[in-house]
């Protein structure tokens, strides 16, 4: 039976970043960019003041204190986003705010801290036709320099570059209103199975309701996806035929079926899957998630996930995340994972790699703990919801003690 | 000056739950239950199989082996989602699929690697009137009993539950196709500033680019709220009353506006702010950010960041993140942090709450190490696209040492 590492090696060899679409930049939030963006301008554009102040030529000011003022002429008064229409010359200043373009003649910003006006108030203030400097900041002082923080015709971000809120305010500074970036994976999701009803239908006797339909969508969402809801397939050949079909044709880029790949199901899912597409493997060496089939059906690589909820889950999380990421354009998409310490003993025998659902948690020393979160049974949807991260266990090691510091995948960061 | 503790317990003091609001299940993703959700059915409804297997009672196997095979009649063949239509008498079986309702009589069920079907193929599998019964398991085997996952009129998920895909799934299978989650706040968001141009104008001389605008609604989308974009308003009364009045008809819960609040800034927008509402403080002791304001304008909670855009990175993470997860029904929403090795000296000689950029990743031994990113000042939006969390240093700690171990907020996990 295929490992773990090995199946996901081979899954994922069939996967690359999708192409490239222009999108709005609100809209690429989370996305990967499929381009190197380079800035057609310098930011800042021009030398400005970087603070609210007077702007001088170091030469005038000198020496200048408290005890010693050096006594200059206001000749303007400059707010940010105007262009200045004086100069300094000898013995004068323009009294400047925070972000304005250093006018033609000035070297050096004396902030206000540092003049007549915060001693007096606005006595000296805007309006005034005087000041006095009562300090000698270094030549170039409180002047932020044009192209400071990114520099015309920069690459200042590179492609394979996810996008969080700071990126998407560096782009835009540039001026990229729309960015390339890979676009989101559609996703086929089908149930399997004569015992499922819909969410909305009498549950009569004998049958469950259709729970991974649901599981799938919100993950292949969380993992930025978009999910092409096809319901339940019945276990005849027909319907089996029909639900692959429009997934097909709807444009998956990766088909996700759940349950009916079992060595002891009845063989209707396998019959299809083998009729309509080439299937490569049915199991893998697992536990929860042993029956795990993966083929290309229609051009499309279809991963056929257990149809236990708990199986159905820790085999996305295993194969269909990984899948979704790397068609977005990501390459680092490993959980984050931390050293904790067991509170309870953990085995493993049934020579497959265990994946134990555990709740993280920091201890009084700042230490992480993991929990197993009671019955591992792969029905048992609710074990699930109350975890965290999940324990694996090689198929070669048989158990970890209580007390023994685990390797945990996160699933999601543990609440501090 | 107020510090950034206070400042924060002060605004969060303002913000509460939102109302709930029904949505379709898979919209719920990542959004908070604002009721208890108790479930209608046990799940499963009625003792099944776990196994594929034949279901027996345990009486006829007592003692069975490969050795001494006990030999059974299969009166029915059950798939998954149909009712029995027999019942196991004494001295017969049925064959049984993972998942389909135990049948009346049978107590017990022998998978098919303890029966003859394993042994030889499918020579005495499928449609066969006979079973050898190679092994004994105890008496329950294999059966999930009904309500083993959930029972009847029990409380599955907690008002307060952020619902992951694992929650959506557990939902689903009781049929709660529409839940009750806190609706998602509504952030107003407008830039000030004569000096702004938007994203797709011609950039003239002594003006830079709107991009708080951008980085914000992208924060606003990541917290989980939706954000009314108001543009640009200049920096004359009319303009920003007209503007400030729209985003609060617009039905703002948040209203956040960047820019025109420093101290030596010129004062329309402080003036605008308390003419529409009473602010009730305007600077915080921290670094960058230190202009701040908050107040209530027209019944809304209004947060004034400042306009570096750092700054108002910064001021957003700190004020806005967590008064938008509590208006979503969070109540735990500090980030995660690590324990990291500085990997140069860092100071503080600015006597506030210093907030330095830093890019942290694991060494070859496992251990995290933190790198600042370089310039800290407050307009270096680059600076902040290199880092990946957060070093505060408390107002009286001048310094950090190269080497030292120091706590870092993680603004996104580390990549392994």
């Amino acid at each position: 039976m295929i490992s773990v590492e090995d199946a996901r090696a081979y899954i994922l060899k069939h996967f690359a970043p999708l192409e490239a679409e222009r999108v709005d930049l609100v809209d690429a939030l989370g996305r990967v960019l499929a381009e190197d963006v380079v800035s057609p301008i310098n930011v800042p554009p021009h030398n400005n003041s970087a603070m609210d102040g007077y702007a001088v030529r170091a030469d005038d000011i000198r020496g200048a204190s408290a005890q010693n003022p050096v006594r200059l002429l206001v000749v303007a008064d400059l707010a940010a986003g105007y262009v200045p229409n004086a100069e300094v010359t000898q013995g004068t200043a323009i009294r400047i705010m925070t972000g304005a373009v250093l006018p033609p003649g000035a070297d050096t910003v004396v902030r206000f801290e540092e003049t007549s006006e915060a001693v007096n108030q606005k006595a000296t203030g805007k309006g005034s036709s005087a000041v006095e400097i009562l300090g000698a900041p270094a030549r170039g002082a409180n002047v932020r320099l044009a192209g400071e923080d990114i520099r015309k015709d920069q690459v200042i971000l590179e492609k394979g570059t996810t996008l969080r809120p700071s990126e998407i305010g560096l782009l835009a500074s540039i001026g990229a209103g729309h960015v390339a970036v890979h676009r989101r994976p559609r996703v086929a999701i089908l149930a399997t199975g004569d015992e499922l009803v819909a969410i909305d239908e009498p549950l009569t006797e004998g049958k469950i309701r259709n729970s991974n339909e649901y599981a799938n969508a919100a993950a292949v969402l969380k993992a930025g996806g978009v999910s092409i809801r096809l319901g339940i397939a019945r276990d005849n050949v027909e319907d089996l035929t029909r639900k692959i079909r429009a997934g097909i044709r709807a444009g998956a880029d990766l088909f996700i079926t759940s349950a009916g790949v079992s060595v002891g199901d009845y063989d209707i899912v396998k019959d299809v899957l083998n009729a309509e597409g080439e299937m490569h493997f049915w199991q893998v060496n697992m536990k929860p998630g042993k029956p795990l089939a993966f083929g290309i059906v229609g051009g499309v690589p279809l991963l056929g996930l257990p149809g236990n909820p708990v199986s159905a889950i820790v085999s996305f999380e295993t194969f269909a995340r990984p899948a979704i990421l790397t068609m977005l354009g990501k390459t680092k998409f490993a959980r984050p994972y931390v050293q904790a310490i067991l509170q309870e003993r953990a085995e493993n025998n049934a020579g497959r790699r265990n994946f134990i659902r555990v709740h993280v948690s920091r201890n009084g020393n700042g230490e992480y703990t993991a929990t197993t979160t009671g019955e591992q049974g792969s029905g048992i949807l609710s074990s699930i919801t109350r975890a965290n991260g999940l324990l694996e266990m090689p198929p070669d090691v048989l158990e970890y003690k209580r007390g023994e510091r685990v390797k945990i995948t996160m699933l999601d960061y543990p609440e501090e």
